[in-house]
């Protein structure tokens, strides 16, 4: 079997070609593969719907059942020109290519300059694994001022089974996209008028964010780190020592005055967290440092690319400084990624990859290169020691060093990014960092960036949509939902509850004077663990019935053994309910 | 006996006619009474320093034991003019008073432009109960384009007790000074370069901060509000639409551009509570709402009144927003009111007056006045509820409604305030904020600020200068040091501190091959509640001496029991050790 790839680029071929059969006068710009798929941009004579994609599938199958060869013609730059001279879009990408020869693609009655390559026939193609996904606007070139294309995407897979499964998982992120469930749940929202990309968390979410940050916070501490609180703005001084506004300006909000300085709100915690470090002299006996802080940073990101919570222009990073002698080094790489996994695994994340960054090309990168191969030599052992599967990115670090990034893979099989390990060899010399060493010098520490989570409210998102709002006991919103069977129950009902609150339950006493059915809906809906119904027997008995939000059903028990459960679920950070 | 504020402004005619007497040619400005003394402006012939107080109490003792009579003279203006021909400044006051008689006090061979009263005689005046204080440049009128004047300043008490008792303050206070305790035991830093005004938490007041936020959360939970989370910036339409851009421009940073739109830093969290209220509807049923935020704003102060954690250019408001129908609002207010009790009492202040401040005079005011009239009652029958010490400042309300402040008196006896509960009839009409009542009609609902603790930081600076830096364990940075008597107990010193800090205590093991007592003083020094301190006894036992931050000597305990013993402490919230 051909490369994913060689199959995609192929469809978007066979696709072009039923394009311009279907409608005469189309120009063809471009068609590659991406990731789940293809595209292809056309200048088309008419205006395309959705609604013409089965007539445009139809057409594909055609050709593909026909079995057309595809054929690779080389030719020079002249015979090309000739070859597309009814294709502006093509003769201009000819202009741009070198003297020599020029590659062509055949199948069919359609030709494409294309360097391939390809499966070597249509048949190859399967005509049940690709499905047009939808139509979108793309200038030519990217370039706003030329001229505005149709581009036609689609789905394409190596086979029927990954096809579906591909749709099936796209329907239900589609059913947990974290602006849904944030509104369903009443957990945030964001307010076009007072600023897009700004995240407000609601009362739910609130609870949802106390309960992780205080968890996050007790493992920081467990785990050898203090927590600093710095501002969140600073003056240019800062942000020019650091270096922020020579390379990281088109990030950072334009300035406000304050008396007569230019003050920045910060895109970054770590120039405050070397402040502090540099308000007191460092032996090596003080080492390593593990300084961490819930920073609230801002950064411009395009109005267009802002998408609820997994892109904002506001976040709070759950970010760390490490300060270490050059001997410490390993053992903190190996600890940070160690807290890291455990973190992960708290929160039921099982599958995990590492992504391992190394020296860009180029002079741009600073530091000896001694260092970033002690470095990369850390980070690669720290991988190897937890048995991590990884990837290299040749070429990907930062300029001011190397890193690792891990992400997990959520219940719908989509890997997101959460945690990042940097070297900074950066900051330290700009800041003039130093320590005494054993021997009374004056040395330079090593100082390594570090998030878990990444941001809190990217997190949530990520976690919302991993969960579907399902979230385990110790983080749901609401960890109880109280039901009476009747109004002849509420007392009963509210006695319960009450119980449940006085021990730290966060309950909801449904009291309304709905039907019982209703509430037991939207309990489920809120997608709270646990409902204790009760009714005629409970009151008698002093019990409750406990529902599950999965459908299951407890035995009925007294209020006290319902909180003697529930604690046990929170304190173990159980997943399950 | 006179008013104390007759006492002051005769000694300072006193102090004048001292000065005239010692320095010839000296001319006379003003000299007011003072909240702990009094002033006298003066521009002398030649500067002088601290080193001259002696010289000029001594020549006031000599006038006060000349018993000479304080007359009072009336004169027209020209009388007046030329009574002052040599004494520029009282003849530019002349100048400023309507026509028709003024007064003149003289004593022995001074005279003095003034309104009066004085006491009768220089022997009235108690030569131990005054004492000059500091000299200080000062514009003549405030006006930095006229005469920069030489300021004495003197304190003046009724009794040398009273003026005893306020020197020992000061000298208290001195060595409770926020700023100094804050270097002292490394608790928080500012960074003129950086931008004044803007605290950064270290690791140990980063510890007492987490330990009071996450109180200061339970108990909001507990108290039945949820806590949120806004963003620190937010365009303009927002602070339009609040009114801040009208009427606390002053007090807000100037805007930063993104994309086409000014953002401005949040002075106030108020408008984003409001925009999460308005992103849903809300039925009668649904209120009240007690919604908290750690919300930190950020506020123009002049750099000059800038002052350690007192006076912040930036800080983390523990805010709270009461959203409720009219008939809710006594029920709200005296809650508040015993919620804000119960916090101030939790943390040991005893000794706590409510300042009641009232509709302003003319049409500034917002709100309707019979909404006001509602307002002023229910605050006034929370204050009698709790049988709360209060002062009316009549007029001294806000524009946009009534308030209450809380101030505490700390262990030398100064007042801080702290609370402040306000009624808010300005907001909820311009986003007009509504509730579906149970009529189905829309109404508006009734909007309270507060604040419990003020703010994080400044609450940080009267904490500290409170408790001088001993704080109650629960609180402490560092509950407990280990403290070995000699090298050969470091094994068994590491050991006790690790069964302490695997059960979640903050300790120090002081490991050094520094000696044990320099240890116990570094750690009483840091003001550590207890020092488990262990030698060959002790290991062979397996205990620890326990001594107290105040010298007290505990019996020697084990480990565990020491746990348990600090456990139950913390959990009580004791202020005792």
């Amino acid at each position: 079997m051909q490369p994913i790839e060689t199959i995609r680029h192929s469809l978007s071929h066979v696709m072009a070609e039923a394009v311009v059969k279907l409608y005469p006068g189309t120009k063809v710009a471009i068609g590659p593969a991406i990731d789940d798929g293809f595209y292809y941009d056309f200048q088309l004579p008419s205006p395309i719907r959705e609604d013409d994609f089965p007539a445009i599938e139809k057409e594909m199958l055609r050709i593909i059942a026909s079995g057309a060869e595809f054929k690779r013609l080389e030719v020079g730059k002249s015979e090309a020109k000739a070859m597309f001279a009814a294709e502006p879009f093509k003769l201009e990408l000819i202009d741009g290519l070198e003297d020599g020869t020029i590659s062509v693609y055949e199948q069919g009655e359609f030709r494409d300059l294309c360097r391939g390559p390809h499966v070597a026939s249509t048949r190859e193609l399967r005509p049940d694994s690709f499905k047009l996904r939808a139509v979108a606007g793309a200038y030519w070139r990217g370039d706003e001022k030329r001229p505005m294309l149709t581009r036609i995407y689609a789905y394409a897979f190596a086979t029927k089974a990954e096809l579906e499964a591909h749709l099936k998982m796209l329907e239900e992120a589609e059913k947990r996209d974290n602006r849904r469930l944030g509104k369903e749940l009443d957990l945030f929202s964001t307010h076009e008028e007072a600023g897009p990309g700004l995240i407000y968390w609601h009362p739910k979410g609130g609870r949802f964010r106390v309960s992780l940050e205080n968890w996050w916070r007790d493992e920081h501490y467990k785990n050898g780190y203090e927590i600093l609180f710095t501002p969140h703005i600073g003056k240019s001084w800062l942000w020019e020592t650091s270096g922020h506004l020579g390379f990281y300006k088109e990030g950072m909000y334009s300035p406000m005055k304050v008396d007569e300085d230019d003050y920045y709100v910060k895109p970054m915690n770590c120039p405050f967290h070397i402040m502090i470090y540099n308000s007191g002299v460092h032996s090596y006996r003080d080492l390593p440092l593990r300084w961490a802080e819930l920073g609230t940073v801002y950064r411009y990101e395009r109005a267009g690319s802002l998408h609820g919570l997994m892109r904002v222009r506001g976040f709070t990073q759950d970010d760390a400084h490490i300060i270490c002698t050059p001997e410490q080094i390993e053992d903190e790489i190996l600890e940070v990624l160690r807290f890291s996994l455990h973190m992960h695994k708290t929160l039921g994340f099982k599958d995990i990859k590492a992504y391992l960054a190394t020296r860009p090309a180029g002079d741009g990168a600073v530091g000896e290169p001694a260092k970033w191969a002690e470095a990369m030599a850390s980070l690669k052992k720290a991988i190897d020691k937890e048995g991590l599967a990884y990837e290299l990115d040749e070429g990907g670090g930062a300029f001011y060093g190397p890193k690792i990034d891990l992400k997990v893979k959520d219940a719908i099989g989509r890997e997101w990014q959460l945690t990042t390990i940097q070297f900074d060899f950066n900051e330290p010399e700009r800041f003039d960092m130093t320590y005494v060493d054993s021997d009374g010098q004056k040395k330079r520490p090593y100082m390594v960036h570090r998030a878990l989570l990444g941001s809190i409210e990217r997190f949530f998102g990520v976690y919302l949509e991993h969960t579907a709002g399902a979230f385990p006991v110790w983080l749901a919103p609401v960890q109880a939902a109280v039901i009476p069977v009747g109004p002849d129950f509420a007392d009963y009902a509210k006695s319960v509850a009450d119980i449940l609150r006085r021990e730290g339950v966060r309950v909801d006493a449904m009291l309304s004077d709905e039907r019982m059915n209703a509430k037991i809906r939207l309990a489920q809906g809120q997608k709270v663990p646990y409902m204790l119904v009760v009714g005629a027997k409970e009151r008698d008995e002093g019990t409750a019935s406990v529902r599950m939000r999965d459908g299951r059903q407890m035995e009925p028990m007294k209020p006290e053994a319902f909180v003697a459960y529930l604690k046990d679920k929170v304190d173990q950070k159980a997943l399950d309910i």
